[in-house]
């Protein structure tokens, strides 16, 4: 088994079976086509934890049990020419999501920027699909998110914070864009769960057990919270993110957000942020991209440290994993879950709906 | 001597003494306040490296040079309802910093949010200063600037980018505003030279040597380049920093920027970029105070690790110590540096300033 090269899946394919999936739970067309691109696009650029392994426990459960709409009735609460406050009515993140950024994007079009803010919305996957939208249309976006608590304060040892996401895009010239997407943790908790897994410890500094002590066993760092990245710094910015997203848009903010995974028979009630900013409000478009251009091609040629084959700018590793698996198709990483997933609701397996010649190949 | 208590001198003092030592290189009375107001509060906050210590090696001598306009002609040059381009014609940054702030205020206040970059500017102190004005109006405020190479990218082992500070400032109600000021190194620069003044080793991970190895030598890693904060996240915002205050400005970026210090017969064109967000655009102004009243609350209330007595929000240590310090008085750390710049432009030293009691109190 260990010696079989590993089923990859064509994009489509996988697009295909999260769309099914969310229609078989009642999501409308377009809706299920917005989460099954965000979910696809995560995966194929390896981002596996934001992919179609979250549609079981984070999104099909609760669209179940009613926690999370499947046909919101979004609401503007609050508006100016360049702001608005969207009530998601407990929809999709990516639904309630795109609307934010289209908004925003539209009114950055008219006055050079538009911002949105979101309450009553639940888990949107990447900002960095968002992101994508925005910077197609020579826009730069930011993204931000409030999270279910899993962080402290700098200083405390209970969890407070999500590890809130700051996300960032930039429009380029012949380079592919910039999608700066980084949570204000240390890591993401999904590396001290691979950790525990392989029986591995972690670093110091990463993580602090159920009691606030500093631990390098991942076990025990699960039942505590991860770090902020930077010590004050990544707290601060968590704090400010939520300030953003749960406080000024009236959602709920910091341990008041409901968890995910254990508390599925409760609305969630998420915040986010939403940004766009013309370019062309600030600078031709021609002459920032190939700034841009400009400016990445010489980051990524200074003298390297010792044992650095090569210097990236933010999104390039994930845009060269989304080329590779738009022609080879994506190894996932859990399966089996995804094939309960499908047996649970009737639905056919994802192997089955690969093309014959596909399948035969992989045996 | 080291037995006598310091020399405090009140805020007022300090402030006209920097007033009078900026309009004796012609700087006009209203931009000289702009100025002295900056580095007082950074002073009286404790923030000595943006203090009073700057003015004769950052402002006096390029002003002298005529490197920074001390009356310059600044013009926006590109304008939509939520954007402005404003070319600083080489000023102080603080005036073309307050002028763009200003202009982000209004057009917040008519559309929801307003946004300046600004190109041809120059030092412009802390980034605090210009979000204390804006939280004042109840409006949220962002402020960056790029700045000289001092920090390589992640990977990196020359320096490219600099510290390139986020600043984000959200009113409050009975609490202090939150003001959060980092720069994108693990560190300051400034912690690196005290640590080798006082012959002490620097902790791992906050800079490496001139040929790019990882070092704790204070005066190798003075010579060398401090590390981006989280390694590629603080590289990937300083990245972003520079991309929206040196790339869509049109002002200089990465290693183009000239050195405050090394080169004071050019011209910096330091880039920066400033947001305003009116607060009542969102939500009831009221509301929102309260809501982040709870918020600052609930954080500093998290059970605390072991040795902590206390845990900060952003922005709360600087407003305790400026409040000190408008009761006692400031100690500055370098009152000879003044005196010799007094000297220079034939000026009272600061101690000349004090009235008479408080200064014999002192002997």
């Amino acid at each position: 088994m260990a010696d079989q090269p590993q089923q990859r899946y064509p994009l489509s394919v996988l697009y295909q079976f999260c769309v099914d999936v969310l229609q078989a739970v009642d999501v409308p067309a377009e809706s299920a086509a917005m989460v099954a691109d965000s979910l696809t696009r995560a995966d194929a650029c390896g981002l596996y934890s934001h992919g179609s392994v979250r549609l079981l426990p984070v999104y099909i459960r609760r669209l179940q049990a009613g926690t999370t709409r499947a046909r919101p009735n979004m609401q503007v609460v609050r508006q100016r020419k360049s702001v608005a406050v969207l009530d998601g009515d407990g929809g999709l993140g990516q639904v309630v999501g795109c609307r934010a950024m289209q908004m925003a994007v539209e009114m950055a079009r008219a006055t050079g920027t538009g911002t949105v803010a979101v309450r009553n919305s639940s888990h949107f996957g990447t900002s960095a699909y968002f992101l994508q939208q925005v910077v197609a249309t020579d826009m730069i976006g930011v993204v931000m998110t409030n999270a279910p608590s899993n962080m402290p304060p700098w200083g405390g040892r209970s969890p407070y914070f999500g590890t809130n996401p700051l996300a960032i895009g930039l429009p380029c010239g012949e380079e592919s864009p910039v999608i700066l997407d980084m949570s204000t943790s240390v890591v993401a908790r999904g590396k001290i769960v691979i950790a525990a897994q392989m029986g591995q410890r972690i670093p110091e500094g990463w993580a602090i057990d159920k009691d606030g002590n500093p631990t390098q066993d991942a076990e025990a760092a699960l039942t505590g919270a991860v770090l902020p990245v930077g010590g004050y710094k990544g707290s601060g910015l968590a704090l400010i993110i939520d300030a953003l997203c749960g406080v000024l848009s009236g959602a709920a903010f910091g341990a008041h957000i409901v968890n995910l995974y254990d508390e599925g028979d409760q609305v969630q009630n998420l915040g986010h942020f939403f940004m766009a900013m013309d370019v062309d409000a600030f600078m031709e478009v021609d002459r920032f991209k190939a700034r841009m251009d400009q400016f990445l091609r010489e980051v990524r040629s200074q003298p390297r440290m010792a044992g650095v084959e090569r210097i990236y700018t933010p999104g390039e590793i994930e845009a060269k994993a989304t080329k590779q698996s738009e022609i080879f198709g994506v190894a996932l990483p859990n399966v089996a879950e995804l094939d309960r997933l499908a047996d649970r609701l009737h639905l056919p397996r994802l192997g089955e709906h690969l093309p014959a010649a596909v399948e035969e190949s992989a045996d």
